[in-house]
This record gives structure tokens, sequence and C-alpha cells, in this order.
């Protein structure tokens, strides 16, 4: 076990690259914030910059709100009126943050693995926090994901989690299953014929229709259908696709008591989920909001302590 | 009377929903604030949001500014590069920041009403400032208005008040008409007759040409060309509409030696104002900027002590 | 000599409105923040604005840096969702900006001269810092260059300085070579002939092909080709340029050993500059961006001071 909680990292890049103590201790960390644990405090002012390529709300202000609530100086890089307008690549962007006392840069961006370049240069000079790269990982989403899970059921060994929806396109599943297997518990996948990459998944889990899982799970994820990351050609309609892959009302009902509803949204209501499910009993979406911003300031204050920021 | 200019409110939406007594303490508490008085504090840290989906310099600068004078911390929500850019409706991005822990959440929307859905949910967990809505309501500006007339002339008890130009898009007439009567103004109306909308406004004052109002008022509140509301039919040339309808240096000799000149601004120099009197004498339009951040202190720290966020 | 580098400017527009004594105690001052010097502290709670209608990554997060480092608050004034985007001027912005209380607006904008009207009117009420203004000045890039060559030789004085590339579009080129000359140093220009201006830059110089000035020179100051300002008609492909015009590896190896390279950056690596010079050990081009923070804090006192807003 991780002492007290201490995680030093010195990048949050992927679940891989965590131990299942370091993730387990995050949580916990992130456990201790929400329930209002004075953070240690920075030893001087110290600087973060988001840098999101890819758009966001949740992700972006949960950063945000999490680095004020450290006491951080919070930069917000505008993509678009930089000097990435004039053909500056990602690397020159990071060398020059570093070079400007930036310590942490948390960043979005549509290319996978975008962070390894960065995290192996000697001149780069911060760490790197992951908010998203391409279709690869989510690593704090799915610490969020976590920490909601745990605080529900106290354990993940024997959970059965069903991820339903676009799995292909989606980092937030590929983080999720790694790291849910490892720490024991049962997958389930439900998606498409065509968004479901059989080779990748097959390993983590049991692929059957939603309608043979609804019933026997403790979580149901719902993944976003993500028209941004499709190639223009729908191959359903929206009322279809929620009929055949959603969680209606008719299919929630058929939910244990105790099961619940997760999505990382933003929801397509009715698609994904039926709009009245969205904020209902069973439904912990807006519980994952709330606990992004506690387990992102665990995952900071563990690279601020990697960067020797902590008092 | 309210004592010691204390106001509290869940919500600053309208001003229909604000009794006489409130807005009087809250232009009250505006002074004290522009004064110097000192603010009493927040509880703990606590987060404010600025949602513009509407361009603005002024409103946005200045509650920015406010907002800071009151010692929240403040997030800019880029609408470009958020999830709305995804199809998130506006409900759902409230409710996302409500459960992250914003406390205020300002906002400028081009559909008017908007806000009625947010204050009337039972998951919004935030406060609403109205910071525009479509070609409804300003309240916020009305507010400043009224403090910049009331430092002029201490009352608004039989006060002569001419509202002049594109009265039918212009949320900042529908404001002040309906608050200058409530408190004693008399109204007068100058505006092409397309953009009067007599229904609408013969009840609170009266539709008479710029020339034959000019000499009598002692407030030209003058109200911007909004290009951007119209639908690309110029029905007269900037020069034209300067002539007929605008406040011209020869009108402006006319005016009472006591009057003054207001505009929400941005002006459009030469068309509903000369140029030179932009700036003059008798002009309070840079003191209605300043005014704005005062009042808007004001505004602000109502409805945070309707969220019990004050010490 | 100025007393303990206590400089006092109304505004920061351009070299040529400083002496050689104020430009020395700003770099002194600058070094004195790199090595820790405590800022004696704003009067009161202080905005600065940050106005940047061209794009820019380093001025622009580094004047932002510094900014913090000072404790002002700090407002971004994002172009594209204000009013200017309603046709407001840039005088009106600014006009605006002083009557809602921020201090110092630190502007760039791709109108030379854009400052003058700003300077020259008394109702401006703040102080403009000019963080580049079209292919005019870049009085604050000068500083921090002066900065790192000081830092590098201790003297400007019969220092041989070579500045290469665009010199027509450059105002890193324009702010540069007037103090550089003004402080001593002897200057050589390589550059394609169209990017010449004979008549601007004889009087500083010397033209000659770069190959005459790799060997003799202490230091290599190569600028941008600026793609963002030529006409589109691309006279030289990447790689001719480089061979004719840039520092390759082969020139680099010619160079004197304590000879440095600089480069305002971004760098198009492999046109002006081989891409394994650029973080190489000759290479001063990370300094300048860390020098730029020390140096910009320093200007940015020098403004505040001369608004009274120091302790």
């Amino acid at each position: 076990m991780i002492k007290e909680n201490v995680v030093t990292l010195q990048h949050f890049v992927s679940v891989e690259e965590l131990t299942n103590e370091e993730v387990l201790a995050l949580l916990a960390r992130g456990e201790e914030f929400k329930a209002g644990a004075k953070f240690e405090g920075l030893e001087k002012q110290t600087f973060a910059c988001n840098l999101f390529f890819e758009n966001s709300t949740r992700t972006h202000n949960s950063f945000h709100i999490a680095e004020c609530k450290l006491g951080l100086d919070v930069m917000e890089f505008d993509v678009s009126t930089s000097a990435v307008s004039k053909g500056e690549t990602l690397y020159d962007t990071i060398l020059t943050l570093g070079a400007l006392g930036v310590e942490v840069c948390v960043i979005r961006h549509n290319q996978e693995h975008y962070y390894e370049e960065l995290i192996k240069s000697p001149n780069i000079d911060c760490a790197i926090v992951n908010g998203g790269d391409g279709s690869g990982q989510h690593p704090s989403q799915c610490a969020l994901d976590l920490m909601t899970i745990q605080e529900e059921f106290g354990t993940f060994e024997g959970l059965k989690v069903a991820i339903v929806g676009d799995l292909f396109h989606s980092r937030v599943a590929r983080s999720n299953m790694q790291m849910l297997k490892r720490l024991g518990a049962e997958l389930y996948f439900a998606a498409p014929e065509v968004w479901y990459p059989s080779e990748e998944f097959d390993q983590y889990g049991t692929y059957l229709p939603i309608d043979e899982i609804v019933d026997k799970v403790d979580v149901m994820m719902m993944l976003r259908v993500q028209h941004e990351r499709h190639d223009g050609t729908v191959f359903l309609s929206k009322e279809d696709y929620h009929r055949k892959y959603g969680l209606t009302v008719e299919r929630a009902k058929r939910m244990k008591p105790t099961a619940i509803i997760m999505h990382p949204a933003p929801v397509n209501r009715d698609a994904e989920l039926a709009d009245e499910l969205v904020e209902s009993e069973q439904s912990r979406i807006v519980t994952q909001m709330t606990n992004g911003v506690y387990v992102r300031m665990a995952i900071l204050e563990a690279v601020l302590r990697g960067r020797n920021c902590l008092k």
C-alpha cells in the first residue's frame, strides 16, 4: 500500500503506466479532497497551462477548477490565436511553455500518443497530464469513473460492469476496460458490430446484446456516440440507435435496483440514454462530474510532487 | 426600505422580477462600492463562470472585473471550444458547471428567456445572472443606466427621459423603459417607424420626432443601431440615419444645459451620435462603463448572498 | 545612470522613445527578477489586459506570466468574441477598458504605429505596452534579446551581431538594429535581396552573404520567415532557402566557438535554422524565452510606476 495516499508522478499520461496501488491511492486522495481535506500548499507561485486542441466542457473546466483549488496560477492556451496557427508544433509549444516556467501542462489532442515525444525529451521542462489523446486514452476520466464506482460499491472485485456503445472510437472505453479488469471487475460489452473491435476488446470481456446484459450488471456505462470522430456516414438514425443499442426506459426497468447508470457526457439525450434517465435516481452522471474535480486535484498533486512544487 | 442595502437574490434575470426597493438598494450598494466600500468577503473559495454566446466587450469585461473585485475565481467559458460545439445544450452545460461547483453563471445568449428553463430546474445548482437575452432584457445594463441617471439628478420622479433609435431590437430599451416608468420618470421615444413597435411601447411613453424631444428632456438615451440583429437590408445610409434620427451637433446644441447624453455602446460614431459628442462634456457614456463595474458588484453580491457564499 | 534600476514609463511602445540608460536599467532589473528579487508590490488590486489581434504564443504567454508574477489581475481580451466583431475600433475598446479600471493594456496589432492615437488621447486612461505592431516594432522582444546578449558577453560595445533573414517584414529586426547600434554593436545583415530594404538598413550595418559573416560574428540572430506576412508568392522552396540563406549545420561549424545562435521563434525548423541547432549548445533560443518573462516584469513594473500603482 502507498502510505497516506502520497503518490508521486512525473507525468500522468496513460493508465498503463500506473500501478494498481497508485490508482487506488489517487482515488482515496480524491475522496479526501471531496471530504474537505486541506491541500498542503505550493512551495511558491506555480503555473499550470491547459491546452485543449479538441472541444471540451467537463474535462477542461474541471481541470481548471482543480488547478485553482490547489492554488495554481492557471493559463488557458488558446490554440486558435497561438503560434500553432503559424504552424508551430506541439513539441515546440510545450518546449516554450516549459522555458517560460510552466510546471504542468494539461493537454487534449487528437493525435494518439502525442505525449510520448514530450515525455521522452530531455529539454521539455514540465509535467504532462493527458486530458485525452484521440481515440487513445482518457486516464483522468477513468480515474473519476473508478472513484464513482468505488464510492457506490466499495470494491471492484467481482463487480459486473457493462460498457455500451461506440467502443471503437472511445478513449474512455480503452482506459476503463484496462483498469477495471486489473482491479478485478468482470466486463461486458454491447455495441453495434461495426463499433466493436473484437481483436482488441475480446481479451477484456464478453460481447453480448444489450438485452442480455442489462439485468445482470452493477454498472451500465454508456458511451457517447461521437459524431465528431465518424466519417459522416450515419448508419442508423438516432431513434434506431436508441431502440437497438441505447438504454431505453424499458431496459432501465430491468436493471438491478442497486445498479447505477454512468456516462462520460456530453450525453446525446434519447440516443445513448433516454432523456428522463439522465438525471434519474440510478444515474451517477452528475456525481461523475463532481468527482472529476476532486480526483483531478489528486492527479495534479501527484505530478506537482514529482516536480518538487509542494511544501 | 431595504436595510443597509442588503439585497438577497436567487437569480438576476429580468427587471420585472425585482421590486423598486431592490433596484434602489442595488444602486445604492453600487455607489457604496464606487466610494470604496469594502466587500465583506466570501465564506470560501468561490467560482463564477462567464458564458457569452454573443459578442461583448463592456458587459463581459465589466462582469469579469466585478467578479475579481469580489474575490471570486473567474472562469471564462469559451463557447467555440466547448462541448456546445458537439451539440451540448445550454441546460446540460449549466448542469455541468453546477456539478463542478460553480456558484454563479453570467450568461449572454441570443435566445430570449433562455434563463427560464434554468431557474425552474431543481437540478441546476447555481445562480443565473442574465448578461442579455436576444432582444429581450439586459437588466445589468439597466441597473448601470439607472445608477448613472440617479448620480446626476438624485431622483427619477418627474425626470424626462428620451430613448432614441432602434427600439425594436433593443433589450436595453425594454429593460429601461419598464424600470424608468416604475420609478416615476416620463418617457419619450424617437425612432424610425419600422423600429417602433407601438403596441409594446405606447403604454410606456410618447412617440415623437427627435426634434420635438431634444430640447425638453433631461436624458437623451441613444440606442445602438444593431446591424448584427438586422436582416441585411439597410433602409438608410449612415449619413441619412444620422441626419434624420441621430443626435447631431446641431440637435445637441438645443439640449437643456443640464441634460446628459447616454449610450450603451459600442457607439457607431456619426450614426446614432456625432463623433465629437461621444466624449463631450454632456456625455455620460464613459461614466456608464465605470458605473457598470460597481453595480455589477452589487448584483453579484446579492446572488452570492442568495447562495450563502458570503461571510 | 539610473539609480537602483528604477525606471518610470508612461507607456512602452517603441525603443526609439527610450534612452540607453532606461534600456540598460530595464535589463538590469530583468536580471534582478531572474535572480529572485522580490517585487515591492502593488498599492491595491490592479488589472492588466492582454489584447492580441495577431497570433502569439511566446509574447502573449510570457506577458501573462510576468503579469501574474507582479500580482496583477490578468484579463485576456478575446478579440473574436468582443465588440470588435461588431466593428468597434481599437480606440473605443481601449477607452472602454480604461473606464472599467484597467491600468495596463498589452497590445499586439497588425497596424503599424497603432499606439500613437492611443497615447496622445487625453481620455485613454491606461498605459499601453506594445507587444508588436505589424512590421513596425517589437520592443519587448528587443529587450529580451539584449538581455540574452548581455548575459553572454557582458557588453554590447564592439560586439559583432548578424541579423539574418526576412529583414523586410521583421519588427524584431527594426527594434534590434536601432538599439544594438546605439549601444555600440557592429551590425551585419544577410538576406535575400528582395527582403533587404537597403535604404532603411544600410545606415545601420553591412549587407553581406551569410557565408562571409558566419565565422566573424559573436551573435547569429536568425529571423523567422513570416509566411503570414507574405503575399502568397513563395520565391524559394524551404530546402533552397535553408541552403542559400539559412544556418545549416555546415555553416554553424564555421561559427566562433564563443558565438551564440538566437531566434525570436517560432522557428521554421530546417528553414532558417537546421533542426538539430535549435536546442544545441550554442543556441540561446530557450534562454531567450525564459528571459522574456523577467524583462517583461521589468517593463510592466516601469509602467505601473508611471501609473502610481506601486507600493
